[in-house]
Parts: structure tokens; C-alpha cells; sequence
């Protein structure tokens, strides 16, 4: 690796600095002196998945929940005990760079991982959070929209603390992967007793006559933001809301199934694993939920 | 945040190359348009944890069960469906880094990503891996060899996928954390069924009279490439192997116990929770271990 005369510059380096000198880091192929390192290489949100995110998107130019949104990031800021962080301050990072980007049906990713240092599960109480955020355009949905998704079910592996948005997403990215396979949009899924938790990125709706069912928050899932408003939505347009897990069976069952995300917002089922729902095509009450929604984003 | 003129040229990029010109990132205060962003910036590690590690050691210049290691990083890549990976290219890389860095007992570290990309739960296979390693000076830890550390239980809030030696480490830090604030060198991970699954980072062991006693591989743990070689050690001194999980209440009437992990081997504990174990040193067996342990790495 070392020609001598760069072997001998090594040995007097470390003589005056100790062993951390040599400490070293590999690129791909390329060799680089830790201490030369972009701190973004030893963030331990790719170490350990140290830190959480939140994702808001916006309607025609405003951003939709924003205050919802930031004070869910709050208590799983909280919850893995990263603290010092001004909300404030994430705020005006927010509409700044939303602002900047100036596209009007926006999704604002953000995340705060723990900070940058050598790899250690342990580390400083004093290290300094990283913070970063994309604006991308909304991809195109009024095709799911118009004539709905198919989706697929795949065993719930994600832990036991879900309810924090956190950077751990293997479990929902294998998932996704397997319904992609299936050739299915969204993988819907299923704990160890059988229940129906959650989608691997949206929460889960099933609709039973003039019912409309889905997980009480009291199981091991994230709190949707969405889900608030559909649930809203749902007592406006006058259905009765039953908070209560279903297994993929009862879903099978269904009049009508949908998931509800933040990205977008109301996304029709028509195909949950093997199983047609309705009439293969999105459900009556299904669209009056999507247009009541709607209403509150403008 | 554009001056007139910088809005002007934005307006004209726009009809050039449509909205995707005004995709930006903000790191920490700073505005970067995505284009220009490192990749590492984008790496699906930090977005989801989308990755598997290795953590191999060296004994005064030799790196001890590098080929079972790689064998397990193989398999981990496989589990999560990262294909294309030359196993011999990984090999070669650790050899280079480790002779580049020149440090006899070292600990080297690698990842390997799934690539990256605008965050999206699902992309393109073709995704090419992103791969980092780092070589750091092993930290001293002939204190807590001489003397033993103190653990503390925690709940293993882990995923179900524990044989995958993934970048999701959440639940790790999180029970490390704890440990820390209790004065305590390691957290012993307890399951919904009251029984004890492995440390935070490292593998638990119990010894009863003549009997070594540790978790089983069919619950979910890693498979720990140390737990093989302590398992060896404990057959080559005489003493009887049960692989079974085993209550914290168990371990506290355990006449000697110790955790083992690729970088430290064999660590005493010497206090679990309230309870001082043993004469509140090292034990017999565990020294016994420990030296035969070491004779592996010669």
C-alpha cells in the first residue's frame, strides 16, 4: 500500500500523533485517512439507522398538516432520546427550502440522525444532530387513483416501537420488494397473531357496509397522520368508525378496501392478494372519503 | 432565496429540463439542488437501513474467522436480495485496507448498501452497492477482562429477522443507552416470553457447575461466529454445552457469567441487574475460556 518513503512519513506521523493516524476508511476501492471523511460517511443513521423522519407534501402549494407532522417528529425525537433540537428552526428549514424548490405539489422528506462519529452503539451525549431534507415533485397517482391498486400480504418483521418514524425500514423495504414481485403496489401487514397491522408505507382501511374499520393505534403501529383525517372524513360523510385489527380473511370480505398515506392521501384496493374487491374498481364510499379529504387540503 | 436573475435562469431551466431541475436538498441550513448532492447523501443505508455490515478483528496482525465472516455477510446480502456482490472483490478490499492501516490488533468494519437513489421503498435492481469499511485501533479492554463489567436487562425490541446482520440497529443503541445510564458495559436483551435472546452487540453465556449454557440458534439471535469458537473452547476444557434460553432470573443464580463478541472475545459479568455474580470476579471457567479462546488466534 505504502512505497517506503511514504511508509517511513507514516512512522513519524504516528509517532507524533499515536495510532489514530493510521486510522483508515475505503470507499468503494479508494482508500481515504478517516479524518479526511465528509462527516456524512460516519452518520449513524447509516451505522445504526440512529434517527427519524417525517414526510409532508403539499396541495397546490401549501404544505398540508405541517404542525401535525412536526409534532409527531417531536416525540420520536424524543422517544430515542435525541434532544436539543428547535422545532422552530426545522419549521423554517421547511418552508425555506420549499419555498426554493417552488413546485406546488411537493414531498418534503426530512430526517435528524443522532450525528457523525466513529462507529460506537454508545456515543457522546454532546454530539451534534444532521439534518437533511429533499424536495421532489409528487410522482403521478391518478392512475392508482382512478382504477385502484393491488396489494399483497407479507408477515410483519418490523420491532416492537413502531410507533416511532424511525430510520429502521428494512422490514417495510423487503416487504415492498415482495409485493413489487407480486406485481402489487403496496404490501399489507400481518403480525404474528394474524392481525392486520398496518401497510409497509400507508395505513389500512376496510369499509363494511356503512363501517369504516382499522387498527386501533393501541397495536404496534404508526400513528397516521392521514388516518386523522380520513377518520375526520369518514364521520363527515356520516359512516360509523370501528377501530379494531382484521385479519387478511375479514379483508378478503370487504365491500371496499383502501390505504391512506401522505403522499397520496387515498389510495383505492381493488385486489388484496388473490382476492377481487367490489367490482374491481374503487368503491362508492372509497371516493366520497377522497373528495371529503380533499376538502380539508385547500 | 433566488435573486431576480437566479429565478429568471430557474424559469428557463424549467422549460429545458421540466420540474426535476428543481429538486433540492438541505443539508443542515444549506440549500444543494439534488443533482449536484454526494451520493452517499442518497444512499438507501441512511434512508432505510437498506444494508448489512461485518465487524472482523485482528490479533496482532492476523484477522481471526475472516472466511466464516464472509461466509455470513454472504448470507445476509442474500436475505435481503443485494445480488452481484464478487465475495473475493470484499476479501481482497479488507486485505488492502488492513495492510494499508498497519495496525496489529485491529478492528475493521464494512457495510455494504443496496446503492443510491431518491428515496423510494422500492428501485431499480440494477442499483449499484455502495460499499464502506473503516480500520480503527481496537479500544483497550483489559480492564473489563481483569475485573468484569456490570449488565443491565432491557426488552429486545428488535425485528424478527435477528440472523440478518442488518444496518438496523435501533433497538441496539437504544438498549445500550439504557445500559450506559445505569452504569452498565452491556445490555442483555429479554423477549416477550421472559427469556433472555443475546446482548445488544454481543453474545450471552451462562455457566452452571460443569454445564456452558447459551441461547440456541432456532430462537431469534444472530448467528454469533465468536458463540462457535467459545462453544469449541468450552468442549475442548471438559464442559458440557446446552443450547437454551434462559430467565433473567436463571442467570442470576449463575455461578459464573460472560458475554462474547468478535471485537472484545470473552468479557466477564460480573454484576447482572442488582445481582453480583460469583465472588463479583472473573471465574474460573470463564478464564479457562478465555485462554483457550485465545490460543484460536495464534
Amino acid at each position: 500500500m505504502y512505497s517506503t518513503t511514504q511508509y517511513e512519513v507514516k512512522i513519524l506521523a504516528e509517532s507524533l500523533f499515536g495510532n489514530n493516524f493510521m486510522q483508515i476508511a475505503m470507499i468503494q476501492d479508494k482508500i481515504v485517512p478517516i479524518a479526511e471523511l465528509e462527516p456524512v460517511y460516519l452518520d449513524r443513521g447509516i451505522f445504526f439507522g440512529d434517527g427519524v423522519y417525517e414526510v409532508v407534501r403539499s396541495y397546490d402549494g401549501k404544505i398540508f398538516a405541517l404542525e401535525e407532522h412536526l409534532q409527531r417528529f417531536t416525540n420520536s425525537l424524543t422517544a430515542i432520546g435525541i434532544v436539543g433540537v428547535d422545532i422552530y428552526q426545522i419549521l423554517r428549514r421547511v418552508l425555506k427550502s420549499f419555498d426554493a424548490a417552488g413546485i406546488s405539489n411537493a414531498k418534503i422528506y426530512f430526517h435528524i440522525t443522532r450525528g457523525s462519529a466513529l462507529r460506537n452503539h454508545v456515543c457522546d451525549a454532546n454530539l451534534k444532530p444532521n439534518f437533511f431534507l429533499t424536495v421532489t415533485e409528487l410522482e403521478d397517482d391518478s392512475e392508482a387513483k382512478s382504477k385502484g391498486i393491488a396489494v399483497s400480504t407479507h408477515p410483519d418483521w418490523r420491532w416492537k416501537r413502531c410507533e416511532i418514524k424511525s430510520l429502521n425500514l428494512l422490514a417495510n423495504v423487503l416487504a415492498r420488494q415482495d409485493a413489487a414481485q407480486k406485481g402489487c403496489a403496496e404490501a399489507i401487514l400481518v403480525d404474528e397473531e394474524g392481525f392486520i397491522t398496518e401497510g409497509a408505507s400507508s395505513a389500512f382501511f376496510a369499509i363494511f357496509g356503512r363501517t369504516l374499520q382499522t387498527t386501533a393505534l393501541t397495536v404496534n403501529i404508526l400513528p397516521s397522520i392521514t388516518r386523522i383525517f380520513v377518520i375526520r372524513a369518514g364521520k363527515n360523510i356520516g359512516l360509523e368508525i370501528m377501530e379494531k385489527s382484521l385479519t387478511p380473511q375479514q379483508a378478503n370480505d370487504a365491500d371496499e378496501l383502501f390505504i391512506a398515506s401522505t403522499t397520496n392521501d387515498i389510495i383505492p384496493v381493488v385486489r388484496f392478494d388473490e382476492k377481487l374487491i367490489g367490482d374491481v374498481k374503487p368503491g362508492k364510499y372509497t371516493k366520497l372519503l377522497s373528495e371529503e379529504f380533499l376538502s380539508f387540503t385547500v
